[in-house]
This record gives structure tokens, sequence and C-alpha cells, in this order.
């Protein structure tokens, strides 16, 4: 009988869920609104509940084995639990593991869901066939995992990888994890509106000028009109993210790092910046080493990760 | 028969080797200037000379099985290979390992020096006990070595580990790597004299105003003494290495940082700036886990490293 697990993508907005074979292959899928609540039980309902459709729409393909959940937080694999979950706050010190099991009554893990996005493109995506990977994700903050002869860097707490969080301006702007100057203040899609706003009043005659909600995809289809604040802008996006990639590369020695998340999409407006700052700042044989790759599984990253894990 | 290797620390002025058993006791110890030759065999020569040394003086004690190299360069340890050595430069692309075995007819190895310190210190030193660590040497320059999960990290090309190269200024002072802003500028003990000269205008009354052949440990006794300058000097020196290992402390999620080389000495006048920034800096649970503690085995680390190596 052909083996299948489970897999969930816990965000902010969605949770998505997915039954995957062995081999990669994505047999249904299935989306929903992360319930707006305060209590870590509704989310689970919801997960039992998308659970329950995935398993009856593949019951003929197959037996499913596990679930796996990539999740919004720092999380202790050993312990099953979430440590801390910006985002969904009512899911601190939850014990995800425990309550999927009970509900399930099949094999449940839990995974950071910046470390799933880098298994999901370590196994089939931008970095497949290396065993020393860094992903970085551009998204509304700056998320990082770090694959390391093959295995993920969690650390001692399960907190390693956290590259958005690498101190580019020992000054700089203030950052909601409580320091200045983190990367993640000037290479995330947020970033690029901040720097935009920032910058307008010395670009009177940008298109950008006094755009209502503006988004990073807005300032990408500026720049590629050749909009001299949407230029700048990717310049100091480029720039400070190559920063933080050169002291990865210095300190990590990696054979490739892969950049998605939305803001990725400014990737030939960016991408020579990332380049001239490793070039001109990591020593030359890791330099060269590191190739710089775009994310190919967009949103599919972390659930193939999950899947992925819970196979191991 | 009691097991025993020869370890070697090749410095830039000291090549200096041990007689090492299992339990980490050293035997014998011998030590030489560095030649000042541009010729790789000179130095194979003398480290043929003092291992011949070492093995006659524990002729009785034991059987001498391997000798291990700690070495001042970027290593291929597979290859048995120098890549870069900026210190020793006619070492650079030497195959050491082949010169050492075929003139010994033991097994030989070689390690990057900062790398041996490291698991010096994890074997017997202030790190002893601990499977994930951070060893960083505040010298003329600024060395690393990153343990994770009990074993070295040496990156795909064995240039993992230069802590000394993330950058905390952007647009900082120069360094011989060919960036800028490296916190080997600001933290290594070369970097006190440099911040010492360019501030002292700012200070009149210091006591270090005008001193010829300024070092490190000057600027020590007289921050000791409440010397203003000297304070400031070590404030700045903490704060810039605090945003380096805070940087470290989010990406990898260690247990313990240990802080050793000439420039340690000033402990007691920097240590709680490092501590200030890695407090406001880092993530709270891997934050509150890094232990900062002061290397114990001086230098000794680095012999004693490239032993347990050999041994392993």
């Amino acid at each position: 009988m052909n083996k299948i697990v489970l897999a969930c993508d816990l965000g902010g907005t969605n949770l998505r869920m997915a039954a995957i074979d062995r081999e990669g292959n994505i047999l249904y899928r299935t989306k929903r609104d992360t319930p707006k609540s305060d209590r870590a039980d509704e989310i689970v309902r919801t997960i039992v509940e998308q659970a329950g459709e995935c398993r009856e729409a593949v019951r003929t393909s197959g037996c499913v084995e596990a679930i796996a959940a990539a999740v919004p937080a720092t999380v202790s694999v050993e312990r099953g639990m979430l440590l801390k979950s910006p985002n969904v706050p009512c899911l601190d010190g939850f014990r995800m593991v425990a309550a999927l099991e009970s509900e399930l009554s099949i094999k449940a893990m839990i995974e950071n869901d910046a470390n799933a996005a880098a298994v999901g493109e370590n196994w089939l995506g931008a970095s497949k066939g290396f065993r020393n990977s860094i992903m970085v994700t551009l998204g509304t903050g700056v998320g990082g995992g770090i694959i390391l002869n093959g295995e993920v860097l969690r650390g001692v707490d399960g907190t390693a990888g956290e590259i958005g969080h690498i101190c580019v301006e020992p000054f700089g702007a203030p950052c909601g994890c409580g320091s200045r100057g983190c990367v993640e203040q000037y290479s995330s899609a947020s970033a690029i509106v901040r720097l935009t706003h920032l910058m307008e009043p010395q670009y009177p005659k940008s298109v950008l000028q006094n755009k209502p909600r503006l988004s990073s995809a807005d300032v990408y289809d500026a720049g590629k009109n050749g909009d001299e604040l949407a230029l700048e802008v990717f310049r100091q996006m480029g720039f400070y993210l190559g920063i933080s990639m050169a002291d990865l590369v210095n300190t990590l020695n990696p054979e490739v790092i892969v950049i998605g998340g939305g803001a990725a999409a400014g990737w030939d407006l960016f991408i020579h910046h990332v380049e001239e700052q490793i070039r001109s700042r990591a020593f030359r044989e890791p330099g060269l080493r590191a190739k710089l790759v775009r994310a190919v599984l967009g949103d599919d990253a972390g659930i193939l990760g999950a899947a992925r894990l819970a196979f191991d």
C-alpha cells in the first residue's frame, strides 16, 4: 500500500493541508482561513477537520501514516511544542504534537515553517542535491532555514536559523524582535515599502509618490520602468541582504543560498547588489562556492518540507 | 602500550609541539621560532626535527601513533592541504599531510588553528560537556571555531567559522580580508590599540596619550585605573563583539560561547557590554541559553584540540 503523509502549513492567514506521497506528489490539497481565535483548540479542530477531508480524499490511494505541521514559531521538536509564536500567540507553549496525536491517532510532528521550506526546496526544489544550504524567505519578515550535512540546524532549543535578525546596521531601524538594524528591516517585503516611504521626499518625480496602499510589487513594477526611487530601494535592499549573506558565507561556507518569499519577485532588481556584497565582503573561496538561486516551490515549499520530515 | 600523539601548533611566530596521551596529559613539549622562510619544506623540516625530539623524549612512555597540526590557514581536511594561509603565505596550497606522512611514517592530519582551539576547550576546557559551542579568539585578528552536535563545522570547503569577519559596521573600518566593518576591526587586540589612537584626541587627559608602542594590555591597565579613554575603547570593543555574538546566537542557538586570546584579558572591562548587546538584540530563549565563558587553556588549546582530533 502506498505510504502517504498529511502535511500542514499553518500561516497567520491561511491553514493549508495536503496529502503527499513518498515521491512528493501532492495527491490532494485543501485550504482554510486560520481561525482568528485566542484558543489553540480551535486551531487544532480546524486541522483535524482538514485532516479528515484529506484522509477521505486519498482513502483508496494509500495509507496515511503521519501528520507534520509547519508552524510560524520557534519549536521544540523533541517536546512537540511551539515555544514562541509571534503571529498566532495563542499557540505559545502549546503541545501541538500531543494534541494532534490524540485527535488523529497517527504519529504527529511539528517544524518551524522556515526550516520546513528549506527542507522542501532541498528535497524537490532549488537546492536539490546539495547537503549544505541556506534558505532565506523574504516575506512580511525575513525567515531562515539552515541545512548542514543534510540535517536541519535546529540548535539546542530549536531556535536556530533566525537569519532575518542578523544585524546589518548597529544603530538602524528598530525591529519587532527588540533589536535594531536587523536585515528584516531592510530586505523583507515590508521593508521595501518602508524604505520607499522613507526616501520618497528625495524623489519628487517618482511614480510611487503618494501611492495609496503601496506594496512591494508596486515598487518592483516602478523599478522595471526605471523609476529611480524604486531602483534605489532595491539597491539598499540587496546591499543589506548581501551583507547578511556574506556573514553566513564566512561562518557556514554553504554550497547554495535559496532566496524565496514574495519579495524574491524583485530578483532581477536586487540580486546583483547581493552578489556584489558577497564578492566584496566574503572570503574568496566560500564566496565563489555559494550559489545564489531563486526558490522554485513557492507556497508549497513548507508543506513539502513538512512531508519530507514526516517520511524521514 | 600507552597511545600517544604529537600535536603541533604552527603560529606566525612560534612553532610549538607536544606529545600528548589519550587523557590529554602533555608528556613533553618543545617550542621553536617559526622559520622566516618562503619555502614550505623548511617549515616541514622544523616540524620533523621537533617530532624526533618529542618521540625520543616519550620513547619509554608509549607508542606515538599520529601527528596533528593546527595551522593558521583555511584547510581542506580531506585533501590534507592548506588552502589560504595569510600569515605564512608559503604554505598556500601546500599538501602538509602528505609531506608529514612521508617524512614521519605515521598518520598525519591538519586542522585550522581556531577550530583546533575550539576542540581543545571543548575536550578539556571551558566548554567541556557541551555539544554546541562557539569559540572566539581575540588576538591580532578575531578567530572562530564552531562546534555543532559535537562536530567541528568546517563547511563544504573547510572555510567555515570565520566569525571575525562578521560585518558589524556596513561602512566601517577597512579589513585585511577586503571587506569593511568586520568585528575583527573593533574587537581584536589590534583593534583595541586602533580604537585608542582613533579616540585619543577626544580624551586629552588620558594616560594613554602619546604612549609609545601601545598594547592592548596598556589600555586594559589604564581602564582598571579608571581612564575614560580606555573604558570607552572597551565599551565599543564589547558593543561590537556583542553584536556579532547576538548574530550567532540567533542563527546557531549555541549552548556556550568561549572567549579566548590575548584580548580576553580585558574580560572584566568588556564582558558586560557583550552581555548587554546579546540581551537586547538576540531572541530571548537562545539569548538566555548561551553562556559566555572565558577560555581556560590559553596557548595549549590548539595543541590539545589537534591531539583530540588525532585520537578521534
